[in-house]
């Protein structure tokens, strides 16, 4: 049997395989990805994201422990953007989360990506591909920094999960900055500390206000679809005593619901599809770009340094040139 | 006057002004680019990275200090991925350097930015151009953060210093993985801190045999090029109290003769170049996509649904569609 089959059967070592063709961008990935998503589009995608510090993994090691009570096959990926520096920190972080392993209902896997030309959220989108169409009920991706790259990968998942907590203050900063627009459920995690009742409804007033000013790009993204928009909730847990999972898990679920009624679903689907288009385009034209330089088929200026050319001119020359083979 | 002729004449508020174009992609950038690059070229473009903590701020206050008195002048950049969690953070640790600002020989700006396809290091390469054609002698490029991108950012510069300190221990793990090919300089800061010493012989004796061993990709990667290979500097500094400024400072220079003098500095160049070309080629075919999708010149499946069809195939249409205008 191929590594397609031996997926799309929900063999979670094929899985592992294939997600480790996604880090080292293998060559074959393509055709697989390609073999594989007809059977994708099933799988209920959840990111969660936040300030270091607030409690991510301990909440995702809760969601995953509710989600299997409910019966559910999970697959968990953090996406790791690979800095040397962190990396014996991002192994520390997930050892709770290594007690499910002997659950086969549970797939867990860190997933570096370094040097994909469409960054940390083309590989995602790839990975979480692979996990849903080995048949995983939900896909849970966590990052584990919180840069550019990270955030971008959030705008690759149905619904989004910002996690803060009283001690961090970003929350109501982030919203009030209109930097984050992508979350879909507010966790103020660690919520039996000093500010936690300040800070819920501060939360809750900038939520409410952004739902009703910037209706469209804020709140859901409805972007005029039919239906009330939705409004992010803010829930209350104490991870690392459970509390507030169970309203967490059905926050989610709700927000899954929406998306789903009000089309807004397809919409991200729509965009996630174009966005990775946009990404193989990219990557064949410089695969294109490459083969012109090499056959050395441009135009070099007389004094024979090439760094005296225009780039510009350089690059739609190469753009035009005819594609490998 | 336009912008780019008060750039090359040395105008601060210009290049203030420019390197915003870069931060919000401006679409006036490419003509401005293009104006400023023969006169670019002369800067040395040293970059400084390292762990959060390892004192990069206050060691690049130390060097912009001594620079000041060789009566060279500086640019200083401060790559930003613009995480909205450490806003904060990253002004606070520049405030140390905010006392140059009325001395107009040290031009400082942080940059962030979000969204460029070819990623910070695509900018910083942007904003390293028009640094350098604004006459600065030194561009100094420090990364905020210590991802992905930001690693890629030292790829776009000539000198590479890395520091680390006796505490983190990381410097010598980097090497031994393998994974940090790039650093020109090290610098063990904090080097009153216990362990120095030791840190000191590792890094040397780890820095020695990998110049022996990886001469090629190791080692400023002088690549076969004519005379003998670069064995990076192990410089002990206590930049809080100015101890080992003035070591750094030589180091730093010695390199840039040795890479002028193998030839390492052209080959670099080009392969910048060649870089910045593929960036270009990248952006220009994504435009051309989003111009032919917008046509709607491309075949949706008979359900009607996009994201059925081969995101592959859709790509390549795409590709060949004819651009815009």
């Amino acid at each position: 049997m191929d590594l397609a089959q031996r997926l799309l059967s929900g063999d979670m070592r094929a899985l592992a395989r294939a997600i480790s063709m996604v880090e080292r961008h293998d060559p074959d990935l393509p055709e697989l990805l390609l073999a594989v998503r007809p059977s994708a589009g099933r799988a209920h995608v959840v990111g969660i994201t936040g300030p270091p510090g607030g409690g991510k993994s301990t909440l995702a090691d809760g969601l995953i422990e509710r989600w299997r009570t409910q019966r559910r096959s999970v697959g968990v990926l953090a996406v790791d953007p690979s800095s040397p520096f962190t990396g014996g920190a991002i192994l520390g972080d997930r050892v709770r989360m290594q007690r499910h392993t002997l659950d086969s209902g549970v797939f867990i896997r860190s997933m570096a990506a370094r040097g994909h030309l469409g960054g940390l959220a083309a590989a995602a989108r790839e990975a979480i591909r692979l996990i849903d169409a080995a048949g995983r009920d939900v896909c849970l991706i966590e990052t584990v920094g919180v840069g550019q790259s990270e955030l971008e990968v959030m705008h690759t998942v149905d619904t989004v999960v910002v996690v803060t907590t009283p001690t961090s203050g970003d929350g109501v900063q982030m919203i009030k900055a209109g930097i984050m627009e992508i979350p879909d459920v507010f966790v103020l995690n660690k919520a039996d500390l000093p500010g936690a009742d300040r800070m819920i409804r501060e939360l809750r007033a900038v939520v409410h206000e952004a739902a009703h000013t910037r209706p469209k790009r804020f709140v859901g993204s409805d972007g005029g679809a039919a239906g009330p928009a939705w409004e992010p909730p803010v829930i209350r847990c104490i991870a690392s005593e459970g509390s507030g999972v169970d309203e967490l898990v059905a926050a989610i679920d709700r927000h899954r619901e929406h998306i789903e009624q009000s089309g807004e679903l397809q919409r991200r689907r729509v965009e996630r599809y174009i966005a990775e288009v946009e990404s193989i385009v990219a990557e064949m034209a410089v695969q294109r770009a490459r083969t012109a330089l090499r056959r050395g088929t441009i135009d070099i200026p007389d004094d024979g340094d090439l760094t005296h050319a225009d780039p510009y001119a350089v690059a739609s020359q190469l753009l035009d040139s005819p594609g490998p083979g």
